[in-house]
Order: structure tokens, then C-alpha cells, then sequence
């Protein structure tokens, strides 16, 4: 049984990481303000308070993070930022604080989307946060000490969110939470590191 | 002949880009303290400035932009946040901004590098900002109004600055300056739209 601290606990995708992980595992639930603990992850203050609560983990699992959608010819680089800071940098503050406060072996699994890949008209800001965070996962793989893992999961769009997101995806498939948990559980319980596990 | 506003001409790629589209177009020279015109590209004020002083133009390129190097073990979130506020979100203000000073059919080119897909030791700030910047073009591509078009150069380590890299890169294949200004002119006086051209 593994000690998994899971950010984005209280969400569409957590929830259901949540109960995946949770079959066998110790999950600690955290969100920005549900969940057992709670951390804003775009304050350095507030993730280090975070890793001082819960002690050393064997895993550290995000599903959280805020992107800007909106048109190209209207973005102004501030509504840009906010991708960098929270999605981007928020996860990457997680995992460059998070790999101190992990046991030998342990791992990281981000969460990034297939816009990585895909990208759709009003999504400039994900497409570019998500390949940042891809890039960060195969990069950071080579440099972790201690038999240290870091992965991501790049669902599409999840049938639970699709009512909301479905326009802005056209033609896109897409996949129940459940399917895509089964993906976090293939990241921390599996032995791959540097991967992207895409449910699309 | 176009008009081109070249940000980073001072510079080591730039300068080799200056000398190659000079040689059909008008050159704009843009430093961070040398050139014709100066600019920060990090400052809002001072890129809104530069176009006001340039006005209207055919194509926007961009040779630069800082990055963090050092171990992953060691990088804080404040070290990372310079490659994401310098060579990622400076390039992204000089083409949101810049989407609405260029004449129809006009052009972005951005400069990202090799480590996108090939990561090296101390480089995880590097491939984040470089795949990132990968992102942005593929997905500002699709959105560009007016027949404008964006696009990327990768380049390998320039031979002119193995000195200083080549220990960060064992076993990469150097490629001389002016090779790699080659590919900023297929960019500009090509007809492809959300390319990244690898020169390695
Ligand atoms: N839903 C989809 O279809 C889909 C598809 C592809 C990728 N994704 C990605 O998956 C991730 C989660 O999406 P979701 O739809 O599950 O989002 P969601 O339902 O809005 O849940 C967001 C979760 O993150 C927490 N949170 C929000 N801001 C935070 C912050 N600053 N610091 C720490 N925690 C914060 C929330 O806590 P509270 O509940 O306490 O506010 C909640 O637990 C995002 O990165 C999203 O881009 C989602
Ligand atoms: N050199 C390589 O081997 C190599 C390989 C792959 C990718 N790249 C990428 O190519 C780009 C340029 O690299 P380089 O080696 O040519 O760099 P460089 O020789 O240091 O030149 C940098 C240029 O950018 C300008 N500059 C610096 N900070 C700026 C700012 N905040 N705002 C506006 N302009 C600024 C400098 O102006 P001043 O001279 O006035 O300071 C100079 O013109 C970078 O993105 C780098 O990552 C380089």
C-alpha cells in the first residue's frame, strides 16, 4: 500500500482518480479549498506548508490546473500568464518541491490533455501549457535521483465534462473518468518513466 | 522587399538571420540594448513601444530569449519562472501583440531549440519552454487572421557557440549560423503556416 498525495482530489478527473487509486492505496485528497488538505499551487508558501502537513510520500499525483481559453486575435499576454502560473507552473512548483518530499522509488504523474496535439480554435493557451508540461515530464525523467518516476496523463475531453466542453471540441471522442483513472493508476503503479499515457 | 522587424539581431542567431534576410528585405534591428530600435521583451510597455515606433510591417522575427540551466535536484520554481516569463512568454507577447501590427500575409517566426525533443542534464527549463513555444505555433497557426502565418526555427547548438554549450551537449552535431538563417527564410519567404524547422 502506497501513501499517495493526490492534488485536484475534489474535481471532475480526481474524483475519479480518487476512488481508482484509492482501491488499494492510501490517497490523501487535497483541493484548493475541498478535500483533506487544501493548497493554492500557484503559492510557493502554500505547497511548502502543504509538504510540511503530510510528510514523505510515495507518490504525488496532479489533477488540477487553469488554462485561458479564448480567441487568438483577443488574447492579451496577461489572460497568457495565466496557464504559465497556475496549469504550468503550478504543477512544475509540485513536482520540483514534491521530488524532496518523496521516498526512494517514489513517483510524480502530472496531467496535461490532448490538446497537446490537437489543437482547437480558442485553445493557444492550453495547447502551449500542455506541450510545456509534456516536454517538463520527458526532461525531468533523465535528471530524478533515487529511482525517482515522473509521468503524465493526457486524457481528451471526459464524457463527464462534455455538456461543458463539448463545442469547442468538434468531432472529438470523448472518454469516461473512469477509463482515464485507470491511466494514473498504470503511471504509479506501473515502472515507466518520461511517458505521456494519452487516453485518446 | 519586406519590411522585417528582427527582435534579437544583436545576438549570435540573430545576427546571422540579419545578414540573410538583409540581403532581399529591409532589416529592422532590434537588441535588448543594441540594434536600431531596443526592447524588453518581458515588459509590456516596452514591446507596445517598439511597434508604436516601427509601425506596420511584413513579418515579425524573433532570435531570443533566456532560459534557466542547472540540476533538476536544485531548480527552484523561481529559477524555472525565467525561462517561462523570458524565451516563452516574451515570444508569445511579441506575436499576440504583434498579430495586429502586420500587413496582410505577414509573418511570425520564434526561435526554440533541439532540446524540445531531445532533453540534456540541467536542460528540464529548456525542452519545458522550447515544447511549449512548439505548442503555441501549431495552435496560433489554425487561429491567424488575414493569411498570417507562424511559424518556428529549432536549431541544433550553433558552431559559434560550442565553446561556451558543447560540455552541455555530448555528442550533438554543431550547425554553423548560417545554416541556421537559412531556415528563417524558408519561414519568411516561404508559404507554410505552423511549422517548426529543425536545423539538425
Ligand atoms: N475535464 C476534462 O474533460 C479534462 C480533459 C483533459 C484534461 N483535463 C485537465 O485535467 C485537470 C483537471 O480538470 P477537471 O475538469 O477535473 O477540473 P475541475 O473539475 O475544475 O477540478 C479542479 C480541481 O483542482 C483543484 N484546484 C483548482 N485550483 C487549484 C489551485 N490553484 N491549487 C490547487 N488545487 C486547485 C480543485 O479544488 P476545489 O474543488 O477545492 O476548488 C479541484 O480539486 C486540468 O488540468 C484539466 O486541464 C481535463
Ligand atoms: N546559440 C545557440 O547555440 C542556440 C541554439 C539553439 C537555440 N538557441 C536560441 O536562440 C535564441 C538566441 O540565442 P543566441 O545564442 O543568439 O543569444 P545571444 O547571442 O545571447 O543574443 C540574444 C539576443 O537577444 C537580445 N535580448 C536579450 N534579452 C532580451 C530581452 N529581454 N528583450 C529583447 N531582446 C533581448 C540581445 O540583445 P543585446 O545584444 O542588446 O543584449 C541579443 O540580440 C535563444 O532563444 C536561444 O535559446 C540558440
Amino acid at each position: 500500500m502506497k501513501k499517495i498525495l493526490l492534488i485536484g482530489a475534489t474535481g471532475t478527473v480526481g474524483s475519479a482518480v480518487a476512488q481508482q487509486l484509492g482501491e488499494r492505496h492510501q490517497v490523501i485528497r487535497v483541493g484548493r479549498r475541498g478535500g483533506d488538505h487544501q493548497v493554492d499551487i500557484t503559492d510557493a508558501g502554500s505547497v511548502d506548508r502543504l509538504f510540511a502537513a503530510v510528510g514523505r510520500v510515495d507518490a504525488i499525483v496532479s489533477t488540477t490546473g487553469q488554462l485561458h481559453f479564448g480567441p487568438l486575435a483577443d488574447t492579451t499576454p496577461d489572460q497568457f500568464a495565466i496557464g504559465l502560473h497556475d496549469k504550468l507552473l503550478g504543477q512544475v512548483r509540485l513536482a520540483l518541491v514534491g521530488q524532496h518530499h518523496l521516498n526512494d522509488g517514489g513517483s510524480i504523474t502530472l496531467t496535461t490533455g490532448i490538446v497537446a496535439q490537437e489543437p482547437i480554435a480558442q485553445g493557444a493557451n492550453a495547447t502551449t501549457v500542455n506541450a510545456a508540461l509534456e516536454g517538463f515530464v520527458q526532461a525531468a525523467a533523465i535528471e530524478l535521483q533515487r529511482g525517482l518516476r515522473i509521468n503524465a496523463v493526457s486524457p481528451s475531453v471526459l464524457t463527464e465534462s462534455w455538456a461543458g466542453y463539448g463545442p469547442f471540441f468538434p468531432g472529438f471522442e470523448p472518454v469516461p473518468a473512469a477509463r482515464v483513472a485507470l491511466a494514473y493508476q498504470r503511471a504509479v503503479d506501473g515502472a515507466q518513466n518520461g511517458r505521456v499515457y494519452r487516453v485518446w
